[in-house]
Formats: C-alpha cells, structure tokens, sequence
C-alpha cells in the first residue's frame, strides 16, 4: 500500500486508536465476529467518531495478508506503518489461496492509468499489485486519486526484477497469463485454471517485454471488434479480472 | 474527430491513416526516434503516399501543447474525415443490426473518461455513444487523445434530452441496460437479449439520474469484490460491454 498503513489486530488498532485516532481512515471487521472484545472495539470507535464497516472474513486476509488479524484491520493515513510494513513477495506468496486474484504492471508509466488499475483490481477482489521498482509510475497523488481509495486498501509490491519475481509467484502456485495483443487464444478460450491466478499486463504502446511474455504460463487476448488496436491497460485489466471473477463464480466448467 | 487540425500520438495517427489518408497534410515525427514502431509508422507513412518530416522533439512539443505525443503529430486538412459526418439519432436506428451495440453516457464530465469510454466503445465494436449535450465532457483534445484514434472510427451522437432519444431508441427495437451501483440482478445474470443493447452508465459519483434509470428496460449491477465502491466509467463500459460481446460470440445460451 501507498503511504497510509494497514494495521491488523485488537492490540495495534487499540493502540492506534488510543494514540492517534484521527489518522484512521476506516476500521474493518469481521462481521461475523459478535463477541464481547469485538463489541467494546465498536463502543470505542463510535465514541472515537472513526468509521467502521463489517466486511466479510476472506476479504480481512487479503488485507491483513499472513498472519492473525482477529477479525479487525484498520487502513490509516500516512504515518510510520508501526508494526505493518509493506509486504514482501514471500509474504504475498505465503497468504495465496486458491481463489486469489493478482495483477501485474510491466511498464505502466501514466499515473492516472496505475491508479485505475489499482482502483480495478480492487475491486475485483485481487491481492495485491505487483510491479517493477523502475518501470512503473509512482504512486502520487493522481495516482492515489484515480485508485479512488483503492490504494489504501489493495497492497502494491515493488519488485526489482520481475522476471524473477514472475518464476517465484508460478514456483508459488500462481499461473500467470499475460494479456498480449494478437496472441492466437483468446481470454474467453483459455484455460485460466481454478487456483491462483495473476493477470500480466503491458505498457500500452509496446506491450509486454520479451522476458515478461516469456515469463507467462499463457498468453491471451482480448479479441477486439473494432479499429483501435488496444484498449485502455485499466480497462483491459478490468475485461480480464472481471472474466476470471465470473467464471471462479460460475463454479468449474 | 473534434474539429482540431492537429493530431498527436501513434493511436490517433495511425487511425486516422486508416480512416482517411487523403486529409493528412503532412506527419511531423521526431528526429530523434528510431525504433521499431516510428519506422513502421514511417513505412504505413510512405506506402500511403503521405509526407513526413523529421523535426526537432521540441517543435512536436509546440504543436502538440501539453500532454504526450509520442513523437508523431499529423496536421490534417479541415476537420471530420471525409463521407464521415455526425450521424443523427434517427440514422443511428435506420442503421440498427441485429446484433448492434451502443453506449450511452449519462454526466460523463472529465474529458480523459469520456476519452477512454469512446475508445473501449469502438475496440467493442459498438455502433455509436450517445451523449446528452449538456451533461458531457467536450470531445476536446484531451478527450480525442485518450481515445487513442477511436473519435476517429465511432460517431459520438449528442442529443438534446437523454431521456426522449432512449424512449426513441427503445421505440427502434433497442433494449436498454443501466449499470447502476446495488441493482439486485447482477451483469452475470441478467438477460440482455440477442438483439440491439445499449449500455447506459452514469456519472462516477452521483450514477444514473432516475429518470435515465427509469427509461432502462433493466438496471444491474457489476458485482464488486473489494472495498471500493464503483469502477472507473469507461473500466465499468468495458466490462458490461465485452460481456454482451463474450455472449453474442458464444450464441443464445
């Protein structure tokens, strides 16, 4: 995540609340949790005017990644991430489950396109973002704008090398398919598998790199009926993320 | 295409290289670009029998104004190709297909959205978007470059009332789908019916005005996985469209 932190567990948010509790955007928890500690936590942020919202407990881990949350994860602004430091590959990689949703950026320059993938892939339900420390714009502020929020909640991984981090994510368990214009499959003839998968999409102008393409367990495209040769790289993130949400939802065929 | 004698950027470049060789007057590239697709460029250039001229990078900058333009910026005789004036509502019926899709924006305000959903709009192969003429984002420059030389290959329509030209396009055999934020039945669910569909979305922050909603034969909604609340206009376009798309390829279910 951007530069807000992510803190997860009675302790951190308590203490967080008690130390800073302007500073917390939104508190999310478990709405299945109706326990006495649980209750107490919403008595504090109620009378500490700070927002809360019961979401289910599959989406605490995506946001709280490895480790115990205890049904409570709070999304703050700024400020030093105490305790929640921006997770690691290794760690995105150890809380994969079988229906996780990735999306990886090779080379997305324009802010306003980052954040609005980022802004897509959470709302998609995806894990997290992944892309090169060096061939990616920043997260800015355009950025955090156009993720409309999203970049709060949705981590963004940067990895120096992301061949290498493509060959850990498959070694992981992750199938990556990279989205390619002109490749001969389509997205709606290929096989996306049923356990984790991560959408590879490429700069507008020359799409994905010849080691990114490489790189990829497939490559499809999205068969385009028009004169434009490609679509937006959000937008064609969205077409893919929503596609493989759909049939995960569908069951297996 | 606006009116703008200028064009900036492959996208618009090539298109209009497609749509309409004879209004080029000359392509002005950068100098100092040589790779792959400036030589392409230049070869597409060169077989259409269309002068370039290699310039410094800093007169592409004057002519472009502010925002990329990749090299490459095309000065074109008058405005709108030739044999390719803006339809009416009433020829956009005359010329329904069975299998027709359109776009219809509802408070679409920021140039660059409006941009991207006339590009997703046309890489759909929908037939035209329909705009209501006081309640949308000009097709200004920004607008015709974030279409990526889509304003250059689909009719953007505006009407005076948004609300009598979907009475008139429902009266012409249309069925009309509104995108609309916590619809009960969900795009995956709902019928959209093997003839003309038109896809009605609405402005990103207040939705659909109720009487755009309430000239829809159905209103759903895109189903969200995450925290944030909507999609980015044209990201949301793009879904429900290349879903209508997927269907229409796949035959009557």
């Amino acid at each position: 995540m951007a530069r807000g932190a992510l803190l997860s567990g009675f302790h951190a948010v308590e203490a967080r609340l008690r130390s800073a509790p302007d500073s917390i955007e939104i508190v999310y928890v478990d709405g299945a949790r109706r326990d006495g500690r649980m209750r107490e936590l919403k008595a504090r942020l109620a009378e500490a005017q700070v927002r809360s919202a019961a979401v289910p407990a599959e989406r605490l881990r995506g946001l709280a990644g490895p480790g115990p949350h205890q049904g409570v994860v709070a999304v703050c602004r700024d400020g030093a991430p105490q305790g929640a430091p921006e997770p690691t590959l290794d760690d995105l990689i150890d809380a994969l489950r079988p229906g996780s949703l990735l999306l990886l950026l090779d080379g997305v320059t324009d802010p306003r396109n980052l954040g609005a993938c980022i802004r897509t892939a959470e709302a998609a339900g995806a894990q997290a973002v992944i892309v090169p420390r060096d061939r990616s714009a920043a997260l800015s502020d355009v950025a955090a704008r156009a993720a409309a929020g999203a970049a709060e909640a949705i981590p963004l991984i940067r990895v120096t090398n992301l061949a290498r981090a493509m060959r850990e994510l498959r070694d992981g368990g992750v199938r990556l398919a990279g989205a390619a214009l002109g490749a001969e499959r389509t997205l709606y003839d290929a096989d996306l598998g049923d356990g984790p998968l991560g959408w590879v999409l490429g700069a507008e102008g020359s799409g994905l790199r010849r080691l990114t393409r490489e790189n990829c367990d497939l490559l499809v495209s999205i068969p385009l009926a028009g004169t434009v040769e490609s679509l937006n790289v959000a937008v064609a993130a969205g077409v893919c993320l929503f596609e493989s949400l759909r049939r995960r939802r569908a069951g297996p065929a």
